[in-house]
């Protein structure tokens, strides 16, 4: 840690510590000729401002918290540059924390927040979040919070989404125009908005188009891979099984494309697949992948901007932004 | 942010504002009794400790720094898993700061270590960063740093790694048992230790093989895939291209599969392709991608229990931790 205080340039300059304090920080208080002075010492040492310390008096952290489930989601990392392109301009600090799909973890991480540690929160949460709770006490602690992708609806504050209800409608249209006749839709989660979201815009898709949606046709996943390519395996293996999958997240796609190899049937012959993904591999897989690729980039940016608005303008009323950011579909040989 | 702050709970209590926060610290000299009135007060009101004013009296965060260039890497993504698993048992927050591999980026982040925010760094280096310099700040400034996979060499602390020269000996082996007659190697950076090992086992392999390796079959990529697709399509067009690539880093598999189909060239027909990546989409790719895995999830596992008997323990001696895990080789189609 850095040794040099604020006292001691007082005391080498024989200055008061707040002129010195507030020579560093820029005060009009100050003369330009003892600024130079005061900052010309404070780089010869070395000086470092001890962020608690300054924390205290300006009850700032120049740092944003990002909690998110993972990493291991090219949605997730492309956001989080998203996120990070505004924050450098801003001079802030981005602290990104993974709550691994736990709402337990997701509580503690919150909890921390409460206390002062970040001046601005961007959420997705995670896949065991109610929707009430304790996300709603961080809000009302008054650090402004913003939500994206994976957002709680009950919550009034700023939500950055995209389309899920339509592009799962239009990707269930495009599976049925390819000829599927019983779809099964791939969830993680009985809990989140955007996963149910595109569970119904798969049921309504088959719905308009007069395929019938049995009970299990719907199946949740989990988060264990291997797990996800047994329940896979046993969807196939049904007497009666769908010839076109849904997946509702990135993570389920190797499991799958396992799954039909395993019971050697062919993507597309035998099961078309789809899956919401942003993979840089999507299209050098075997066969090349069917994705609804989200704006995750622009979603991060968004999200943060708004963000920012909040944190430099107290009155700045979140509730208000509601934006939905398109995502595609982009038509590979797995439903060909 | 919490209303509710020490003062309070000692004026409602009648106890003086050491007592309480003894009491709150579970300390010795405080009765149980008193302990027990002061905890439940403290659940009553929502007290929650200001983390500055705490760390400004403990000098503690209770927070450790991962310093990685992205999180669009399965290598980083399952590091950062190891990393969470020996935190979450200490109760320890984990902050990950992201460089994007630039060495600017780095060192602002470590400008903000050295003022007390976290307890600990542990840390893979830019593709920029040079042997020495600001990194080596840091360390001085007794904020244990462990490095993990990208490390500095001339750094005199912990080092948790792979066999990066010994694992790319076997992958160039690998290729030449298969029939290679020329491999090139793609590099990412002239700087990185690890990088640069990787391209000594590579050249030593063709050596001993007696392949002969010319100055252009070690190729520098860029960060950036739209580029590093230029420049694999140039070597691969070339009169007499490399019959095999080592490709050093998992971004790079993307480009190369592209390159390879948009030129007609069948992997592993006419280019025979190897590539140091965790993917988890390499056995589904096509064809399916023979990779050198590295041990990610130990090798954080292992650099944060490291880390916190540094933490934990003063006078423990960092610099004499250097461990290697190895990595391994599994064969798949790109090299048949």
């Amino acid at each position: 840690m850095s040794s040099v205080n604020i006292n001691d340039l007082a005391k080498q300059l024989h200055l008061s510590k707040s002129t010195v304090s507030k020579a560093l920080r820029d005060s009009y208080e100050i003369s330009q000729e003892t600024k130079k002075k005061v900052l010309e010492l404070a780089q010869q040492l070395h000086y470092v401002p001890n962020p608690y310390a300054s924390s205290l008096r300006r009850k700032k952290s120049n740092t944003i918290g990002v909690v998110i489930p993972e990493v291991a989601d090219s949605f997730f990392s492309s956001a989080i540059k998203g996120i990070e392109s505004v924050a450098r301009e801003k001079g802030y600090h981005v602290l990104i924390y993974l709550t691994y799909e736990s709402y337990e973890r997701e509580k503690a991480i919150l909890k921390d927040f409460g206390s002062g540690r970040v001046d601005g929160v961007l959420m997705s949460v995670s896949s065991e979040t109610p929707d009430a709770g304790d996300v709603k006490d961080t809000v009302d602690k008054k650090i402004p919070v913003v939500f994206f992708d994976r957002v709680v609806e009950g919550m009034n504050t700023a939500k950055i989404i995209t389309n899920d209800f339509e592009s799962s409608y239009e990707a269930t249209s495009h599976l049925i125009s390819r000829g599927c006749k019983r779809i099964a839709y791939l969830s993680i989660s009985k809990h989140l908005t955007i996963i149910n979201k595109r569970m119904e815009g798969y049921q309504k898709s088959c719905l308009d188009h007069n395929i019938k949606c049995f009970d299990d046709d719907v199946v949740e996943c989990s988060n264990d891979n291997e797990s996800n390519f047994t329940i896979v395996k046993g969807i196939l293996s049904k007497k009666k099984r769908p010839d076109g999958l849904i997946a509702s997240v990135e993570k389920l796609t190797t499991p799958v494309y396992r799954a039909c190899k395993e019971l050697g049937l062919s993507i597309p012959n035998d099961v078309k697949v789809i899956c919401f993904s942003n993979l840089d591999t999507a299209s050098i897989l075997s066969p090349t992948l069917t994705t609804i690729r989200q704006p995750a980039f622009e979603m991060g940016k968004t999200a943060a901007t708004i963000l920012f608005k909040a944190i430099e303008k107290r009155n700045f009323q979140l509730k208000k932004e509601y934006i939905i950011i398109p995502s595609c579909l982009e038509e590979r040989e797995s439903t060909s």
